[in-house]
């Protein structure tokens, strides 16, 4: 079943980075569909139309995002009407819902927003909770036509409530099933040579097709595998089995799986030990906090904060020894490890982790380089420290720094 | 002229973000070129050939990134020498560098990468400062194939150094100027009601092709006005008129334009007063704190930030009263009026900005929804405080949080 998705939308192919196809992606995977192909166009009626022709060519089913908006530039309606040769009609049930919606904030509806009041003859209309732009499905011969709206608060809801229940109707008589396995730290090429005797395994046997892939991003290699096949026991047990070898061969190296993430699993792993933690960083800006608190429940484990980006900071909120500073620098294992004591005893955590290092692009002296990097982790009894030396953006020096600090502790939490 | 970016990669089609369409449309953008097309196709052979024999037909210039790698599921190679129909040559001078690169990093080449050096009969070779994976550019009949990484950081140096001198040289005879404003928290159809006397304005005299767009993200709404013509001068021009008309309209509720982000323009701010800031945060947990930091040169005026997660550290480390949480809760104007007060007095800044809030998706009560979030902010002789009520997701919550603090401490600065 080839299911394509085309996004609509100048900005698509200017300034911003569309993550609506993974939300689709996503949606479709928990019923066992996956994603042929993704085409992005501008707001460009030519485009649009082309795009639309060309997918509807090649694909059984294709989804649209964008351009279901009331403004100047949403084309999707009027492109569809056209290369569909149907007729839009101006519904007015769906013109109260939108008022409704403007009511319901106390705001009157703009007239831009009659526009949205279109549908394509013949179309299924998609509810939207969200936004007032609601999704059309127009059935084709053999073929389906899905317009969903571009937010992705918008088209998320419209996809589990509306899309995936119509699709599931339509589900072949096979099975997909997924896995993902994210180890930090190690070169992509040393992970791809240790999982070949897995990979080269013959696993397609019995109907199944196992597909491998791995992939390395900023310091993080992830190792995947997709099994699709008609019986349902029989792929999942095959992703179990595959799994199972990589932990034989990778171990603890690997910090998790699936949508799991450092920050997850550390909360996961304090959460059982009923232990807490605070963090004190330097160049990393808050940026571990910030990840530590995207964990919802997170105030359970996660006691304090504080970023310390001056010396007077770091000795006045954390208790540094202006000696350490003047003997070792900001950036040195002696620091890191004061900063990591002094945000545990402050906080009266069971752990206290710190960064300090220079983050760049300026700030890097004759002996510390940009990108030099010191941590430390300190719990009741113990200590220890690290010292790295990371290569990239200020960016990626600030995310690896803070990376490397969670999979420390991870380490420690594990034994 | 039709340019197109093909995007090799199954992880795209699942859960990767794809961040180097904009990294490559910036680029273009600066020698006046823009993407008419992407297209996104997974590590599948059939698809990677479909695609790169559609794209061939419909555009002059032809970009795909990914599938250069060592691993078994890089195919770019393999299928361009199938679709061109031209052959693979084995090019030792590349393999030297290959394993000179492995060699500056201490590590020996693994057998895989022996992959990498094979070259498209006639291809120009891109060097990769970053990676192993070279780039090539094929010339065909009055077209271009051009070959480069996955990876952004290495994608992102061979655009500049070696893709964009090349098609320096075949920019067509017109111009291409944009500019993007950035407004926070104003409905987006309340703009684009605003502006419609600009866009309604007849701009496309004198061969200049003028182009609106309006797009709403989180709490921020972005104005863009792109400009296409002969003339260098009059579209240069075009761009400042329609600016000064938007900024005419909407005066002080731009934030910023183009690349502008709230945290880079309120350090510039502070700069200009040589005045320094610290942040106190609750439910934004460190994201403040994070895009300060984010910027480089922030050590100038950003002195520290906390993480008041607990009751107790708000009160130890900020010196909040105890009768304050009591009273009134640790989420109300109070309280974010204290730790503002508190942060400031400690870190002995010229502001201190807080934030107390539910991001949920638990954590609310009966009087205090979860989204409902206080802000105070704090200067030696005065201090003001704000409270909203946010609807989204935790993270949703945590960034328009932010947002809005870093939108009331700019505001106070333009005073």
């Amino acid at each position: 079943m080839h299911i394509e998705l085309i996004c609509f939308g100048s900005e698509l192919l200017w300034d911003k980075i569309n993550t609506n196809v993974q939300i689709i992606a996503e949606h479709l995977l928990s019923i066992g569909y996956s994603l042929t192909r993704v085409t992005t166009v501008g707001d460009d009626q030519k485009e649009v139309e082309a795009s639309l022709k060309e997918a509807l060519k090649r694909s059984q089913i294709v989804l649209t995002c964008g351009g279901l908006g009331p403004t100047f530039d949403d084309l999707t309606r009027e492109a569809v009407s056209k290369v569909l040769n149907k007729t839009l009609l101006y519904s007015k049930e769906i013109l109260k819902k939108i008022e409704q919606s403007f009511q319901s904030v106390g705001i009157p509806m703009p007239e831009e927003n009659n526009r949205q009041a279109y549908l394509i003859q013949g179309a299924k209309v998609l509810l939207n909770k969200v936004g007032t732009a609601p999704g059309q499905i127009i059935g084709l011969k053999n073929k389906h036509l899905i317009l969903l709206p571009g937010p992705p608060k918008e088209l998320s809801p419209m996809m589990e409530e509306e899309v995936l229940p119509f699709l599931r109707k339509k589900v072949p008589s096979f099975f997909i099933e997924t896995c993902v396995l994210h180890i930090f730290g190690r070169p992509e090429s040393e992970i791809d040579e240790k999982i070949k005797p897995v990979v080269e395994k013959k696993w397609n046997k019995s109907g199944l097709k196992v597909i491998f892939g791995i992939l390395a991003h900023h310091s993080v290699v992830d190792v995947k595998v997709m099994v699709e096949g008609k019986n349902k026991k029989a792929v999942k047990k095959s992703v179990l089995e595959i799994e199972k070898e990589f932990y034989k061969i990778l171990g603890n190296d690997i910090y998790g799986k699936n949508k799991e993430t450092l920050e997850s699993v550390i909360g996961r792993l304090l959460k059982k030990k009923e232990q807490t933690l605070a963090v004190a960083e330097s160049c990393t800006g808050g940026f571990i906090a910030n990840k530590i608190t995207d964990i919802a429940g997170s105030s359970a484990y996660f006691k304090q904060g504080v970023v310390t980006y001056t010396d007077e900071s770091k000795i006045k909120s954390l208790g540094v020894n202006q000696e350490t500073l003047k003997n070792f620098g900001a950036v040195s294992e002696q620091t890191a490890k004061e900063m990591a004591k002094g945000i545990l005893k402050r906080s009266n955590s069971d752990w206290g982790i710190a960064v300090t290092g220079i983050a760049g692009p300026t700030g890097d002296t004759k002996l510390k380089p940009v990108g030099m990097v010191s941590f430390g982790i300190a719990s009741k009894n113990d200590s220890l420290t690290y010292t790295k030396i990371f290569h990239g953006t200020r960016l990626e020096i600030k995310e690896k720094s803070a990376l490397m600090v969670l999979e420390l502790l991870r380490k420690q939490l594990l034994k």
